[in-house]
């Protein structure tokens, strides 16, 4: 018995996207511009044969990466979860891949309903950076304590106000808390590669780039941990260090809770 | 006391190369298309302010990778190894990079001095090949019996005719022996990751790709380990196995006697 379209229930899916960010305009779409869900949702339309819209955890700015974006869409189509994963990655760029597609409530949001989510940070700090990771990594061959820095990185875990962490188009708005907690601030080194890893309830724009910036100033001695511990205890008085490059940031993952993603499958 | 450049002395100076060669129409010079030698050629010459040649280990095809290319140059400019290391970083674009720069006798020639090349060749055989690597593996998610496949690897040790495994328009050119030494050639698998590894005496053109395409065959069920002997020891009586795509294959390293490379510094 064939139903049409029209009569067939819409379904929840949530998907898990990995991407490099490096030739796209970020994740959000922007007219005339490829971005990371203007080319998802270009495809699903091919699939739905319908316009779709796609939500994601949370926008990625332009040339910034994803392990593990996690991004939901509504559709009529009945084609099970694995096919569609499979339909996807044949008609996405290779730049674009879905590791998992599983149905969820109606209801689930990507965004409004996510808990936690994690960012990796990668710099190189050997004089030569390998060519085939000049794409994924910052490139920092400077002198740096990364010991102060990683001591720095730690002042900055708890509930704090992150106003001096914000973009400059974002910093001075009005009548939205820049209040986020970190459960987790953390920034490790082994050899020539350093990681900064940080797990928070919500991140501003540019947040962790400007973290990372910080950071990287407070391991060259130009900000003493007073300093940087000022930066979230007193947000108004001067803002963070520069925004590190986009290319060595990564959506790690994102979290969410039972309730929300459910077992529908 | 200054001296002319025409006076001075000329050194000849070793080059360890690493490159990302997907935006490179291989090494070998080409009139108006980007290549690895014609690229490096380009920078020494304007470090030099004269036209250069620089000689390399070997050709690497298009989209061929080189984790460490050897080249040489003959050059009048007496500057520091280590600062002509720095200059050419600085100058090259960043998908190719001189890890190392140093002073070898006049005489030496990095292909006619080789005396044993290593390759790799990186399969990715999970259904979904990870965005950050889709330049630099061959992604294969089709069944294999990857131990068959390693076995067949090492039937192709030892001093054998791979006229088989040439490119088609060199398998027919007559005059020069298609007779090389393979001191190891090994192929393990970690996981969804498979590696072939090769080193041996000299390489025709398209051999490692070719040896690759016939262990997948091999692995596959549709050549047997006395059909892949075959290939070698009766060479003309087929062709080996497809060619695997060259983005799954890196120059690994090239090794010389101590008496070619001297120790001039």
């Amino acid at each position: 018995m064939a139903l049409t379209d029209a009569a067939r229930e819409p379904r929840r899916l949530k998907l898990t996207l990995s991407y490099d960010g490096t030739e796209f305009h970020g994740w959000q779409v922007q007219p005339g511009l490829p971005t990371i869900q203007g080319t998802v949702e270009a495809v699903l339309a091919e699939i739905e044969k319908a316009p779709v819209v796609v939500a994601g955890s949370g926008r990625t700015d332009a040339g910034v990466h994803a392990l593990a974006q996690i991004a939901a869409v509504t559709l009529h189509n009945p084609i099970p979860p694995v096919n569609l994963r499979r339909a996807l990655n044949r008609l996405l760029p290779p730049a674009i891949r879905v590791t998992d597609v599983c149905l969820v409530p109606l209801a689930f949001h990507p965004r409004f309903d996510a808990q936690a989510k994690t960012y990796q940070y990668r710099i190189v700090c050997s004089e030569v950076c390998p060519p085939f990771e000049r794409r994924y990594v910052h490139h920092h061959p400077y002198p740096v304590d990364w010991e102060r820095a990683a001591h720095a990185a730690r002042l900055l875990e708890g509930e704090n106000d992150f106003a001096a962490f914000a973009a400059a188009d974002d910093r001075d708005a009005l009548g939205h808390s820049k209040v986020r907690t970190i459960f987790h601030s953390r920034l490790t080194q082994q050899g020539e590669r350093v990681t900064y890893s940080v797990r928070g309830s919500g991140f501003l724009k540019h947040m962790v780039r400007n973290i990372v910036g910080t950071l990287i100033e407070a391991g060259r001695g130009v900000l003493t941990p007073e300093q940087v511990r000022q930066l979230v205890e007193q947000p108004h008085l001067r803002k963070a260090g520069p925004t590190a490059p986009a290319c060595g940031l990564f959506l790690e993952s994102v979290e969410y809770a039972v309730e929300a993603v459910g077992s529908v499958e």
